[in-house]
């Protein structure tokens, strides 16, 4: 028998929640959808009104997470200067990744063990890149420049998830990030040790 | 009848000729391995000998491209600064691509009209700058310094590559990358028009 949700609008964070607990407990290609909407209550046809498959449960975050990246860019009051915009965008997406770190850590896992889903995810950071670029230009910034920024953020931005993501008691995202962008400044001008 | 290769050591470098002849004639979808394989006087197991599938034939090059590159930044003399080291290796790649540009163009112009295969070319990037930022870290770079060095010099790069691919009559790609470069100095000052 199937159990009837409770909370139908909500069956799609459920879903998600019940996909990362079984991701943990039998792995990632161990899991089925099927397994993954009993455990969330809902049926196999509902699973697949909100996801075309297994996979997109892991990606489902971007839906929102690009829109509210590529808003923050557009919003802040202008004229305004790279490096300002950029500390905003940034750590305003910090500030809504921050306390799904859990969860994020959990995903992390899952895309690092298996090569397909580390593709998809380094395409995903290839496209949100392209989105902040064209985002960029759209704010007045030369096409020249809005490529490199937006590069640069997203060097800073990866590198300060990861260490975020493997360190369970150090600084916030945020932090990390406001910590790191003065590098960008000086990073041309370092000398390789040999 | 199968032609008998004149050239079977050549195989490989006429499949991809007769491929991309192809694929210009009949565009990439109407373009068949079995057709790619008579075009190029060999049978489709020669073809596959060489290629995986049809797609494989448009990243060719990566085999010899990333590890040339990779090459070129283990080998520079050091210690060296990461301007002097990023010049050397953009345009050290450069000279080998120069040559190659028509082949780059219709390549260019099959990767733009299919979403999946621009997906390929961009988790190819990703990976390729993965690879950058791994062998910066060989050299003695900061981890942190050498990521963003890498974004910066593959958003340089990447820029570059578009417009020298775009521009039938314009500077040769060494050129645009040298032009290029000093803006990354200047990036996080430049201001938003609006």
């Amino acid at each position: 028998m199937v159990t009837v949700p409770r909370w139908p609008e909500d069956s799609r964070s459920r879903l998600v929640d019940a996909a990362m607990s079984l991701f943990g407990e039998h792995g990632y290609s161990g899991t089925t959808v099927d397994e993954i909407a009993a455990r969330a209550g809902v049926t196999a046809r509902t699973f697949f009104r909100h996801f075309a498959d297994k996979e997109e449960v892991l990606f489902a975050d971007d839906d929102t997470l690009l829109p509210g990246l590529l808003a923050s860019i557009a919003a802040a009051p202008g004229p305004i200067a790279a490096d300002a915009l950029m500390l905003h965008a940034l750590t305003t997406l910090a500030a809504v990744m921050q306390p799904q770190r859990p969860a994020l850590v959990a995903r992390q896992r899952i895309i690092d063990t298996d090569v397909s889903l580390t593709g998809r995810e380094l395409a995903k950071q290839a496209r949100w890149q392209q989105g902040v670029t064209a985002t960029l230009i759209e704010r007045g910034f030369d096409p020249d420049e809005a490529e490199i920024l937006s590069a640069i953020g997203f060097a800073i931005f990866v590198r300060a998830l990861h260490a975020w993501l493997a360190d369970d008691d150090g600084p916030d995202l945020a932090d990390r990030i406001r910590d790191a962008l003065p590098r960008a400044r000086t990073v041309l001008d370092a000398v390789s040790a040999r």
